[in-house]
C-alpha cells in the first residue's frame, strides 16, 4: 500500500468539517466509516497496530495526538511527557498512512486565556484538580470504573480521559475508536461512558504490544535507564508466571498476587498496586472461577508503569 | 401551515436512523438541519412557543418527552409528575406539527434490567443518588454551575439534567437545542457542558411565557390549587417590583432580596431562595453594575416553583 500524506488540522472547526465532508459525499450512496486512533503522540508500534486495525474497519483513518492536561494532577509527568510531531508523521506515513492527523493545541482553551500549568505550583483551592486552568469546569465521571487500581493513585486521571474522549468524539465524530488493553482500566471507562451517555461510536480495544523481551510498549518507556527497563521486565514475567499457574489451577488470588508484588519488589520496582479483577466491573476477586484480568502498576525510578494480563478461564 | 402528523419513534436506533436520513438526503446538496426541543412532556405553551422557535431556525423539528428519572432524587416528586402523552401530540399537531417525537422508555436500561424507583424506600448505600437505579454510572458534572441555586435543594438535579440532555444529543444529533429561561441555571449548564465538551449543537435560550396573571407557565402548575395558585402570583409580582426598583437605582440587592422573601412568605409561600447573580457565571452579587437575573424557588403547599427576571442594565 503506497503511502499517502495525511491531512494534519490543528482546527476544531476544521477538523468536523473534515470529518464531515469526507464521511458524506454527493457521489457517494452511502457515508464513508470513520475510524479514530486517540493518541498522547510519541508513537510506537502498538499505537501502530491500532491504526493498521482502524484502516481494516473503517473507510477513513484519523489519528488524534494531543497530550491531554486533564487527565494530569499538578504532581504529575506532563512536564516530561514525551512528545516529536514530526517523527509521529513519519512513523504514519511508513506504516501506510492514515487520512488525518488531528494535533490540537489546547482543547480547554474557550476564550483565548485558557492556561495549562505544567508543575506543582502549591496554592490550589479547588478539590481534586488536574492541569487544566481556567474556565473549564464540565467532568464526565464514570462513578464506579473510575475508583479502583490507577483510579486510587491518580484521582483525576479518569474523568480526564472520559472527558477528552468525549470531546474528541463530539469534534472528530468518528464511528469507531481504537484503543490498546494496555491501558485497561481506561477501555473498560471508555466503553461505559460510551454506553451511559449513548455515544454512536463503537470501541475497539486492541491487543497489548510487546517489545521482544516481553516489555508492554510504552511512551514512558522512553525514560528508563538501561538498567530500570531490565528490572521492569520483572512485570511481565511475574504476570506470565501468575497466567501460567491460574491456568494450571491455581485459584487463590491472593497467593498470586504475593508472588507478583515479591518479584517486582526483589526485581528493585516499587509496587502501585497489583490486583485480579472481573474483567468488565473490574471488581476484585478472590478465587478465579470466571474471566479476569491481572492488572499491575509499578514504578521504576521515577517511572510509573502498568501491564495487565487476561485469563480467559 | 397546515399540520402534520409527526413520525413518533421510541427505540434509539430508530431516533438516530431517522435524524440522519432526514438530514443527509440523496438528492439535496446540503445536510437539513435539525432542531430538538427537549421537554418531559405535559405540554403548555412555553413549550409550544420553543416549537414554534425551532421552526424558524432549522428545516427539521423533534421534540423529545422523556421524564428523566437522572435528575428525580427519591424524595422529589418523579412519581406525581404530570404526564400526557395523547394530549401531548395533539396539542403539537395543533401547533403546526413536528416531524418527530421521540419518547424513549427508559433511557437508562442497558441491560433489559434497569429499574427507576419512584419512592423513597429507605436504604441507600450510594452517596448523592436519583430515581436511575441499576448499571448506569456515568455522570456529566459541570462543577461550578451546578452547586448554587436549586443545586443546594436538589444535588443530584443538573448532573442528571446535563447526562440526559448529552444522551438525547447523542441520540437524535441535532444542529440546534432550545430551553426555556424559566429554568435559567439549567439553561447555563447546558450551555457550558456544550461549550467544555465540544458538542456541536448551538444552544438557544428562550424568554419565559406567563399566564396572563403573570405566573411561569410550568408542568407543575396542574398541582397548585386555586389558593395555592393565587398565592404563588406573589412570585412574579415580587420579582416584576425588584427588577421596576433595580431599574430605577436600587442597586443594593440584599435590601431587593429581602423585600421578595418578605413578599413570597406573606403571601403564604416558602421560600427555597431568592438570589441575585451574575447572568453567566450565576455568582451572587451584592451590588447591581452589570446585567444580572433574580432566581427565586418557592414552595406552595407540596408544589416548588421557580421563577426568574434578567436584569440588564
Amino acid at each position: 500500500m503506497a503511502s499517502k500524506e495525511a491531512e494534519v488540522i490543528t482546527d476544531i472547526a476544521a477538523m468536523r468539517n473534515w470529518s464531515r465532508s469526507s464521511k458524506y459525499q454527493q457521489q457517494s450512496p452511502t457515508p464513508k466509516t470513520l475510524a479514530l486512533v486517540p493518541t498522547m503522540g510519541f508513537l510506537h508500534a502498538g499505537h501502530l497496530s491500532l491504526v493498521r486495525r482502524a484502516r481494516s474497519l473503517a473507510d477513513l483513518v484519523a489519528v488524534s495526538i494531543y497530550v491531554n492536561p486533564g487527565q494530569f494532577s499538578p504532581t504529575e509527568d506532563l512536564s516530561t511527557y514525551p512528545s516529536d510531531l514530526a517523527g509521529d508523521l513519519r512513523k504514519l506515513a511508513d506504516a501506510g498512512g492514515v487520512d488525518a492527523v488531528f494535533c490540537p493545541r489546547n482543547l480547554y482553551d474557550y476564550v483565548g486565556g485558557g492556561k495549562v500549568r505544567r508543575g506543582d505550583d502549591g496554592g490550589e483551592e479547588r478539590g481534586a484538580v488536574s492541569c487544566v486552568e481556567g474556565e473549564h469546569e464540565t467532568w464526565i465521571r464514570v462513578e464506579g470504573l473510575e475508583k479502583g487500581l490507577c483510579g486510587r493513585s491518580r484521582p483525576v486521571f479518569f474523568r480526564g480521559v472520559a472527558t477528552v474522549v468525549a470531546k474528541l468524539f463530539n469534534i472528530v465524530e468518528p464511528d469507531f475508536a481504537l484503543f490498546g488493553k494496555k491501558d485497561y482500566q481506561q477501555w473498560r471507562v471508555i466503553c461505559r461512558m460510551v454506553r451511559d451517555l449513548n455515544f454512536s461510536v463503537e470501541i475497539i480495544g486492541s491487543e497489548i504490544v510487546r517489545e521482544v523481551d516481553g516489555l508492554a510498549m510504552s511512551s514512558r518507556n522512553v525514560h528508563l535507564s538501561p538498567e530500570e527497563r531490565e528490572k521492569a521486565l520483572s512485570i511481565n514475567k511475574s504476570l506470565s508466571k501468575a497466567k501460567f499457574a491460574a491456568e494450571n489451577g491455581q485459584e487463590t488470588c491472593q497467593r498470586m498476587k504475593l508472588l507478583i508484588i515479591q518479584s517486582i519488589t526483589e526485581a528493585g520496582g516499587r509496587i502501585d498496586y497489583a490486583e485480579i479483577v472481573e474483567q468488565e466491573t473490574l471488581k476484585p476477586v478472590e478465587v478465579i472461577t470466571s474471566p479476569v484480568v491481572i492488572c499491575v502498576a509499578a514504578w521504576f525510578g521515577n517511572v510509573r508503569l502498568i501491564d495487565n494480563m487476561e485469563i480467559n478461564i
